[in-house]
């Protein structure tokens, strides 16, 4: 099937009509780079996010949830900074995400629960705050409406990540063209049920707060869920929507005719935005996806392909170049899901190496230069019923290993 | 209170009353290095174990666990090699596993189903049979019930390991002296649950097959189920125990008196076993304990000890000497137990780090030294409750990543 929207060559938050961004260094990273960032609406936006599953939520994800509850699903922005989560960080740690917003809707205008709050970086230690004000204080001086400001922000949430990550894509509906744009930062600490993530889509179609939030959590599901780098999950994990409704379509839902389409679109946003956050993870040189196909269930093929592409064997061997398909088989095998052990099928890329879970000659020199591309498929075939999933990882390095012996030093 | 038993200065599994052991290399191995090794009892010994969960269950287990259901809980001994694991073998791999079986009862004089055997090694290739077959033929010459004996075996199982894992212990039951021995292998796919790991324990002790089994269940999930290096289940994971009643006790069950003292010092076996698997995990420099106490119960503790010793973020951390106990939290928070965000300690040795889920100044010097150290104690006090549960594990270095890059090549 074509894709029912087109994919813009640049362009990140700001593509939707309605939104305004920006970025600046205000002196939370030790670097020059660019740690605290913001998006605005024009109008107030529908809003929507999901948060981590970690019992320890950080201070910023109450407040954004405060947000949107006080104003029934509607924001005009949010605000984010790198270099300190403000996880574990207690009453104190409240207090000064509570303090961030309000600052910000001084510095814009703005009602309190009008905006957002996210923060990245290091946990437990208190936030700054008089960096933070007197950032906050300087950030509508930054704002644009075009691709710098977007890609300011971007720059604004990194922390160990690499390369910025953005996407902008477009689709017709009622005659009206509709943009959403993404932004998204990795990149340790990452995991399904949303990690030391962050991820910002905003949008110009209209839609009703409810169906963009049911929409927001079965595409999470299937993309920002389906990712690990390294199995762990963060305190401050959030992906949040804001639509404009700037595009004047007819609102958006399951009964539109162009909702499969508007789906497809949101769904590849975030798609995007996952496998590019899997793709630089922490010391990564690869994307690895893993597809499983012939599960019982879906929910039982998202269990091993989620196992299989967070196996440190299987990622050091994919690191390694090596067509060790005996880790893959045994990290479906111990997946805890129902797997008939003479039926199954593995192939990496277009080479089958594993039939009815019997080894199967191939061609050693075809898979060693197979596994030294930057994109590595692993399917898996069960052969068991019809369920279906596609998770992403990236391959266990040794940059992993000293970015991560030396973090917080 | 003292320990009812005494740890002996050297000695294995031949240690107990009635047995006899050795190695030699067969050929499986590319090096030198010893790839066959029997272990044998001069009497019926009562015999029990426990396999891997993997759905991939490899050939040798299914062979010892025919032998062990045919005679009744009754084992005469184990031919074990390295350097071939004999899993994803198919068919073939059946009757390879059978028929090392039947080469053994022929060289050693017994039946077929008096013989137990195991392998450990690279997954999905065929046992070179006639290798293994003229090992086999020279095992009997090599077979010792002395210390010597003990060390060949130990040599012949292991892997990637660096060192041997044997002990032997003695305690004294109705005024006769009781021994037990043990040997293990790790070193890399371990992970609760039996990895490919293989554990083998020997005892003089009189005790029935079904009051062995019971008890080796229970000991297990406390110890070799405790440890994990990379989070990987092997097809292969086995603990054989066997008990020759060579020490003429009366019968031991939980209604002899000294039933505690013996339990004990089996579980010391299996414990320093495991330790020493954790702390010889491919690539370790370092073994790590994580305490968990104060949890809703002891399978809540359990999980959260897991989870915490296997979070890649936690053993980079303590590779790199750093006391980064928002990882550790962090580990706490994803477990998918129950736990107040509120009331978290960590202490790491001695070094209080988190109290009532905030940091505390730290000596940053003092926890360095710590960190520094070959023995990592992660202590967390949850405040909910009365259970509690010991993990092991082991850093994440540049070795594992080395080794595990290019383990099949």
């Amino acid at each position: 099937m074509e894709q029912p929207f087109q994919i813009q060559s640049n362009g990140g938050v700001t593509a939707p009509k309605g939104f305004l961004a920006g970025g600046l260094h205000a002196g939370l990273k030790k670097t020059d780079r660019n740690d605290l960032g913001v998006i605005l609406c024009e109008v107030p936006a529908v809003a929507a996010a999901v948060y981590t599953t970690s019992i320890f939520q950080a201070a910023p994800l109450h407040v954004t949830r405060n947000s949107i509850a006080e104003s029934n699903g509607y924001l005009r922005g949010i605000v984010v900074n790198s270099g300190n989560a403000n996880a574990c960080t207690g009453e104190q740690g409240e207090k000064d995400a509570y303090l961030m917003r309000a600052e910000a809707a001084v510095a814009f205008g703005f009602a309190e629960h009008e905006l957002a709050v996210a923060s990245t970086g290091v946990i437990g230690e208190l936030l700054p705050m008089d960096i933070v004000t007197a950032g906050i204080k300087k950030l509508p001086t930054v704002l644009e409406a075009n691709d710098e400001g977007a890609e300011q922000f971007c720059q604004a949430i990194l922390t160990t990540d690499l390369v910025k990550k953005e996407i902008a894509v477009t689709l017709q509906v009622d005659g009206k063209t509709i943009t959403l744009g993404g932004a998204a930062k990795g990149s340790g600490m990452i995991h399904p049920n949303m990690a030391t993530m962050l991820g910002f889509v905003t949008t110009d179609a209209v839609i009703e707060p409810a169906v963009l939030q049911q929409l927001l959590r079965e595409v999470t599901d299937l993309t920002f869920n389906m990712i690990t780098v390294d199995g762990d999950t963060s305190t401050n994990d959030m992906l949040l929507v804001m639509a404009s409704g700037l595009a004047q379509n007819e609102s958006l839902n399951p009964t539109h005719p162009a909702w499969d389409s508007f789906v497809a679109a949101f769904r590849h946003v975030c798609e995007y935005l996952a496998k590019e956050i899997a793709r630089d993870g922490e010391g990564a040189s690869k994307l690895v996806e893993v597809q499983v196909h012939g599960a019982v269930s879906d929910n039982s093929a998202k269990a091993i392909a989620k196992t299989v592409v967070g196996s440190s064997l299987v990622k050091t061997a994919i690191f390694g170049a090596d067509a060790n398909w005996g880790r893959i088989i045994a990290a479906v095998g111990r997946a805890g899901e129902p797997v008939n052990p003479n039926t199954v099928d593995i192939q990496l890329g277009a080479i089958e190496v594993l039939k009815d879970s019997r080894p199967i000659r191939f061609d050693e020199d075809e898979a060693l230069a197979y596994l030294q591309g930057k994109n590595v498929v692993i399917q898996v075939y069960l052969h068991q019923g019809d369920g279906s999933a596609i998770a992403w990882g990236c391959d266990l390095t040794y940059d992993y290993v000293r970015i991560n012996a030396a973090y917080r030093t």
